[in-house]
């Protein structure tokens, strides 16, 4: 946990040098606790008080003193100072400027272990909540499109190779079922994480009376955590976290790359807004997806953020260990991440215009209705799959052969290959 | 999808050379599935049998081929073959030798694609199901030993330095707590991806009137899946498997670290049973924890698997490619890697032995009741816990400079830094 | 270090249980460095008869002995067993059975720690030169197809957006420089590794008079390591292989995304042998990239092993845990992956044909050549590059509004953007 | 390439809305750069003076401003301004504030693709000196312990279990020699990547007389690189940059896995001073080893941002891709991460104070003369060494269940396991 040097100065002869303040201050990071922080210490303050383990009037100065405190935050005013190394150590010296030595009687019955921990669950459980909003966001503008394309024909793809005919509302709509399942992923997270560790103090809990329910409740968790224990060692909850952004992120990346290839020239499908792409200082001709190929790169981040986590929390024993500092770094840089991406995928494709002609003319290229064929020969002429598949398989090499399409084929052509084919085929040819 | 020459081989000219029978090959990997093909496929048959797509005797003896394949490959007479190139042409080839050209019909209204994807579900499916019930043996033995050591104390770590008193059966709850989040990740897992890939054919549906609702459910499944192209695309899942995985393999590394430290000479607080240690061929006296540094190293290979799938899976444009071939290695082994780990560790805790002595001795050493003196200083005194907290800083000082306990100072010793100190605090003191 | 049961049965009552077997056993990964171990108790037999620390005949015994086994393993005649759990045990076995009790003396001054070290470090040896091999064979044909391809001319890409005219000889000249780096790095890696571990014993040496000199020399090393700590300890030499593995991998990972892009009939810049691609069972008119497909694919198999070791060995004390076992696995994966992707990227590519043509045409769509405008602006208006870029861009614009070329434009439709330009522009943009 | 608005705004109907800002903007990232970005314009202002591109005037006027520029910077006085989204807009909209319209000549011949490889690899290779001088520090450190140690016996490990007798001077060699490897990987780094990417322009050149080898030269290059695709494409030195960094975290990790072990009273080999550990806010006996945790701990970042620019590069096509934006967040972080890694070390290492006898008797306690009664009943007995490990084994196990150290069993006790030992054995046992 993080300290600062005033308190524990009592026992230390020397000073931290500038090396060690370097690697230990973590208020850069952590400052953005600071609203979970303060509604933490209101609950446990008036749990205090409630419990008469501190005064009634103690337990109120100090709310009120954290409320000038929240404040001070929003209006800009609040002194963020370096040398308290932590955002705890931060709003606790400015709370007893405020209301003087009774600051001192919060950290009665509770630790800096619990504290944090208990702040970094309730950050999290909110972020889960505001990425929950963006993903429906851009899981409506989704429907929307889906539903303005669901003539719009396009070529389905696999191995990036034509394939079937699709519409774009049905590619859309692909997006719109992973993103479902990404929210119900943000929504396990913040289900499983909704446990209190308040009350569990450095790791063995407290002799005071305290009432952990209380406190709990309080702050919107289902209950306290059954091991004090577990409360103050675990990190599963931001290694969810970390993984349900990147595998979010991950679905975006899909979408980005086939904005990326959609708007090539050569594919033509997809022109993005003005606002959503940029030029270039040497060739101003150019129109780059640069959005979308951020999209596609911050992939990397959100894995590497995911690995880091990973990585430290590997092999530590119990309880709190300092590398548990680690934490909070990755999982606010992957919400950022996942919270830009989120929004600029909405954007380019809220603004972004399809060339609808251009699909519906790259749908009827090549041989697409090669799979209409094949179930044409299974239907009609009672062929096993098998070899309604090559035969259908040998109709295209000579339609390739010819250079001409599968309908331009004469039915002699076809017959020569296999004899029982009749005209009725060109019905489905002609689509 | 992986293909058989043969299958294709209608417009092809050249053999595929070696290197690529070497990269496209996935039988030795994807064998694993057969159970799950042939489930899925019976459920086709039948459905197409009542469908009247194919004709219900055709149907039937597809079925009956299938059952009598699940006899062969139980019984190790089911000639894999590797010219084959993956588990779904060798059952398909077989099928064939056992029920003739009937086995063609088994391919309609299906593609590899939805085949396959169908398949991978199931298989993540049991698996999710197989991991929970080895975390719940696990999790016996750890409730088991937590009763049994309720009351043998041992020094609560943080930093891994002695904090304050805990038990065992404490320290033990708290990786039962972990366990517990561990399997319902697994739960959630097995959820979220239970629904039917099957009826997505190739990425667009069929022309069929094939019957998803009923395949879903002879496969319990929850619902056919709402996307086709989805369905064929999606590997989600996998990557949520692999990640349940890593985090609980995360949680066994921590043990498996305590373990090795406990029972080092310098600790004693365990002593392994002879089967879950191995010796040493040059110091024969060693006694080394083997199955729990394997457990910590396996840490290493759940999180690779993490990442090669996260990285195969980015960027890749919809719908079905061949990169996603490249899924079922890495899920395999996580789940080899997970249960060989939770046996292991099952088998390390149940047969060990504590020094509960030793521990208790270890508790009692150092300053662990200076959190009891700083209390009681705060609430007989009524000072400030941060007071309180200096107060006993510069205590505990004084004793390390005598080279004696707390309770070993004399009280005018204790005086001369907070002069109110009375002689109550010595019950404190004396734990 | 992997031990079997019998070398260390005299101490321990219990047989190990076959989950600890099944954890603990590395035969079936291990066994690839047969042919190092064999030549490292060679030089060590050799090295013992010399110094006399073993008679002249012992040494002789064991040397016929290995080189008998050799005989066997090459002949497919040796006889591995599981029971003997990984490679140095099986050898061992075989060699009393070969030789007696002489067998024994070959673990004289000699520990599993430092034989698996040696072993392990002539493997990743030899395998950088035979992966600088692949990677010089990749090369040539790269340098083939440029010399070939010195006048086709392509769209130079960025952001995939046609920037200005390149050839496709450039392009593949980029992969390889990329290449040579790669190279580069495995020579390296090979360089840095080449100092002999033998002699270290378990740790800390041995009181035998060995002469590591001669060993050292006779495995092809540099000298011996000067610590015989690190000896045991160290792997970073497998870390810096497998990222090695991983960079290379990489690149050919970004050359595999362009051979699935330009294959698709949107580009159609390229067309492989049908031995280098795969069809469909439903598409039969598909052509699949799956071999480039795969090699994209590999990238997450070569990145997840980099992890996995680099996981592995976080926080390990000195010297040798059981651990390090886990380094053999991902290394030797990604041996393999990235052999077979250097050979199927080559044959890919020396097989496969270019659409000149195609590539030329698509060359000059769009709008090449406003950088030669832009430039042009510069040259003979005088225009500071800012201003002539802005004006360039604004005839793009213009253009683009009227749906026609650059070159198309009517020079007063130029001038109305930019007075002074005349009719000496036409030059530049009919290039 | 990021750019700002103004640049290409000609084209461009809407303003960028705040979300593409935010996912654009490099400012934060990349303000790093000035100093090799400005050293860059220099050579190449310098070389187009010289080759007559731009007047000699102008060139002087551009390097005179540019220099006005570092004065600026280094004294804070540099208008840092967001809305030019990079370093290098910034540095351009100043200059021409400075200098006027001649600032436009700077971009003549050069696009802001071969300005920003040419700038990251300065900073790259610059990173890479500074990175050896702290590993040499951090080197000088450990020799002058491992000088004054050299005699300090202490229990020598394998799997944290004492083994054989090592000395705490061999124990800190073994670091220096991984440290030596450490920092040999950044020179190779440093030389590889070694070559200029100016003049490759947007990717392929331009057609100025430029003079590629004059401003390799200016800048420290070995020489231009060949392809100038390759030269605006390429990031494998930043990934072996990051490999380099995360091996030598990893090796730091293993050092504060130690001291972590080392410090605690169970061990008690080492005492930190107080400027390198902290307290707790409720236990204030504890004396935390927060350095070496957070050392310990940083490995997870430096893997994470290897596998976040491996992830990043995975199939990219050439050339330029926005995604590469994403560079050197990761570098800047790990460069940091581990600078302050290495000085932590250093910090901690030379102002610990070590507990030398309480490591020599760690080291007596044990059987840690096994290996010398092993050796003895080899060279006196000619024993084969299986053998004589067996029959240690059996005479540990006796010791074992009489509580005894070994050289306190009788020699009828040994006798009993072995008849031929004599007394002579006692000489070895009582070392």
């Amino acid at each position: 946990m993080s300290q600062s040097h005033k308190m524990w100065g009592g026992r230390f002869a020397d000073k931290p040098t500038d090396i060690m303040q370097a690697i230990n201050v973590s208020l850069p990071v952590d400052r953005r606790l600071w609203r979970q922080d303060i509604a933490g210490s209101k609950a446990h303050a008036d749990m205090l008080g409630r419990q008469g383990i501190i005064a009634a009037a103690e337990a109120k100065t100090i709310i009120s003193g954290l409320d000038q405190i929240v404040q001070e935050i929003e209006n800009g005013k609040f002194p963020f100072r370096d040398e308290f190394e932590d955002i705890h150590m931060n709003i606790e010296a400015r709370l007893k400027e405020i209301v003087g030595d009774t600051a001192g009687r919060l950290h009665t019955a509770r630790s800096r272990n619990d504290q944090v921990a208990t702040d970094f669950r309730l950050w999290v459980r909110d972020a889960c909540g505001e990425i929950i909003t963006m993903i429906t966001t851009l899981q409506t503008t989704l429907k929307t499109l889906s539903a303005d394309h669901a003539q719009s024909v396009m070529p389905g793809f696999t191995h990036l190779q034509p394939a079937q005919p699709v519409t774009l509302g049905r590619h859309l709509q692909a997006y719109d079922e992973m993103l479902a399942r990404d929210a119900s992923r943000f929504a396990d997270c913040a289900r499983r994480l909704n446990e209190s560790p308040l009350g569990a103090a450095a790791l063995a809990g407290t002799p005071y009376p305290i009432d952990r329910a209380f406190t709990a409740q309080q702050l919107g968790f289902d209950r306290p955590m059954a091991s004090t224990m577990d409360a103050v060692s675990a990190r599963d909850f931001a290694n969810e976290f970390l993984f349900a952004c990147a595998q979010a992120g991950l679905h975006l990346s899909r979408l980005a790359e086939e904005i990326v290839i959609w708007t090539t020239p050569q594919f033509g499908f997809m022109r993005l807004a003005d606002a959503w792409s940029t030029g270039s200082s040497i060739m101003p001709q150019k129109k780059n997806p640069d959005a979308a190929e951020l999209v596609r790169a911050k992939t990397g981040r959100l894995n590497g953020n995911l690995i880091t986590l990973m990585t430290v929390m590997k092999a530590l024993p119990l309880t709190y260990n300092k590398d548990m500092q680690e934490d909070k770094a990755p999982v606010f840089d992957s919400f950022d991440t996942l919270a830009l991406c989120l929004q600029a995928t909405d954007g380019m494709l809220a603004t972004a215009t399809f060339d609808t002609a251009r699909m519906r003319a790259s749908a009827e290229d090549g041989y697409t209705n090669a799979t209409a064929l094949a179930d044409w020969l299974v239907m009609n002429l009672n062929m096993p799959f098998r070899d309604a598949h090559h035969v259908t398989g040998r109709i295209v090499k000579l339609a390739e052969s010819k250079g001409s399409k599968l309908h331009e084929l004469s039915l002699s052509d076809m017959q020569s290959i296999e004899s029982r084919i009749n005209q009725d085929v060109l019905k489905v040819l002609r689509n």
